[in-house]
């Protein structure tokens, strides 16, 4: 039982970083195709890879956020940052292909869906940690999974993804659901945190893919 | 004396759950006009109508804001949201509309107007008993009351209202103003705060209506 | 050894209130640039002095933020922008001069430069007595340089310096890791934090002037 408990401290931040990771590259993939120089990838690559988490750390109580108290995060961040700058220097080109239907965008938004399953299974696994109800731990794990890629996506003057068309805010939703109800009944938690994390992923990118989106039956534009 | 003690804690949420609500409508009503899809109008609907509070919250130290303690914020924000896409449902097509001189632009700036007061009163009076003074509790007043709106016109890619033109921030401050005035002399808060919220929501449609402004004298543009 | 912790004490707050006023000015600036009214100068104004020194306040555990809790600050932040429409009263059209080459885009350069300087300084000063260790306190001290520029250039639709071509995040980070080392080694802090800003501002202002960026070797754009 102990062995379960232990799983459920760590599983969160085991998902944070890798979702630190891989929105840090989400990041500064963008800033490449905005053509920004060395700085502003690492700029917002470590703004998208840390903002979400900030954010909810923030509004949950945990002050000062994990970005401030464990090293792991700004290093990692930094290295997702650096990861797409290599694959710049060895030739591949990241700003002029992400485009749809290009390596790099699929990259991208492989990278941008991983982030949206790992900060969705992080943020509501810490939310409860830190005594929150159901609802608003779910709701502090779609704000953990979104929370970045909005700060993202405003500082390069673009309207957040979130807002779009394909589902963004859904998939997260249903993860955060996954690992509410999981925690109501108490089974292990690592199991279906990997689960979690992967249906959010797998739901953004297929409603990318088929142009899902919840249109309006009457909405004019 | 008691009376009036209970008045002053129970006005503040209540005057906070009116704004949420017309907040979340204003935001609705946005993502309407920009042609989003469901989950954009809720999404954008939640943000206005919580973002504000959320920000008064963390800053005056009430951590887990009131959004992750109680349950009515996050179920009247969804409502705010619903009953536009109900409106728009029933033939009432509020994308098209919300132009000036239309029916639903007067709608826009109606929820904007009481969401301007009701904010200026609930910020106001929360950071007064959370031991703040009198000027940083006007000033989060003004912050809870323009807060939300800031929030909506930048994910959208405007610059909010608070800079435009018409008088913004100056009805709120006067409202937060009154709600400081009264708590000092320690008269029955109630009536003052349905004064207060009301001379907000007219100064701030009046001025919207006249075009007034506080033009620089000798700017040149 | 108690003057030196008095000084330790006492020299973020002399930084934080100079950085707010040129941080102010600048937002003001800004807002004339822009064409608006009297009380967008205002709310630019106080927003971009005050914007930074809230987030990092509020992550590292200030709470209320020092803005609320020290009439300094926002008497300081309205002076800095009442500063620049005086200028404009008296004759100096702000707002068509802010252009490169002229003396009000110099003035503000020079504040923007004077505030990253600044704030570097109390940023990192002020994390590091909220028990910070050296480089989640630079990381503050770069976020309090930075912050209010990118709330200013958000709020009217502009991508922040920081993510721009000539150095920004850089000067800063310099200035804040010289705090840094200074305080683990323990010397008197006054001189070097003089020195901190200084070297900062100066490299901000050559940076700009020389177009220095950190241009990726093989980006393409």
């Amino acid at each position: 039982m102990s062995d379960v408990h232990a799983n459920a401290l760590h599983l969160p931040v085991l998902f944070d970083l890798l979702g630190v990771f891989t929105a840090a590259s989400s990041g500064a993939l963008t800033a490449l195709r905005k053509g920004l120089d060395l700085v502003g990838v690492l700029v917002l690559g470590a703004a998208t890879g840390l903002g979400g988490g900030v954010v909810r750390d923030l509004m949950i109580g945990a002050i000062p956020p994990a970005l401030l108290t464990d090293w792991r995060y700004l290093t990692i961040a930094t290295a997702g940052a650096v990861a797409v700058i290599a694959a710049e220097y060895r030739g591949v080109p990241a700003a002029d292909r992400v485009r749809p239907g290009t390596p790099l965008a699929t990259a991208f938004h492989l990278a941008d869906a991983v982030t949206l399953g790992c900060f969705a299974v992080s943020g509501t696994g810490k939310a409860l940690e830190y005594g929150l109800a159901s609802v608003p731990a779910a709701l502090m794990g779609v704000v953990t999974a979104v929370g970045g890629g909005v700060i993202r996506d405003m500082l390069v003057n673009e309207v957040p993804w979130v807002l779009r068309r394909e589902l963004y805010a859904v998939p997260a939703l249903i993860g955060a659901l996954i690992i509410v109800a999981c925690a109501r009944f108490e089974p292990n938690l690592a199991p279906m945190a990997f689960v979690a994390a992967a249906v959010t992923a797998a739901l953004r990118l297929i409603s990318l893919r088929r142009g899902w989106n919840a249109q309006l039956p009457r909405a004019r534009r």
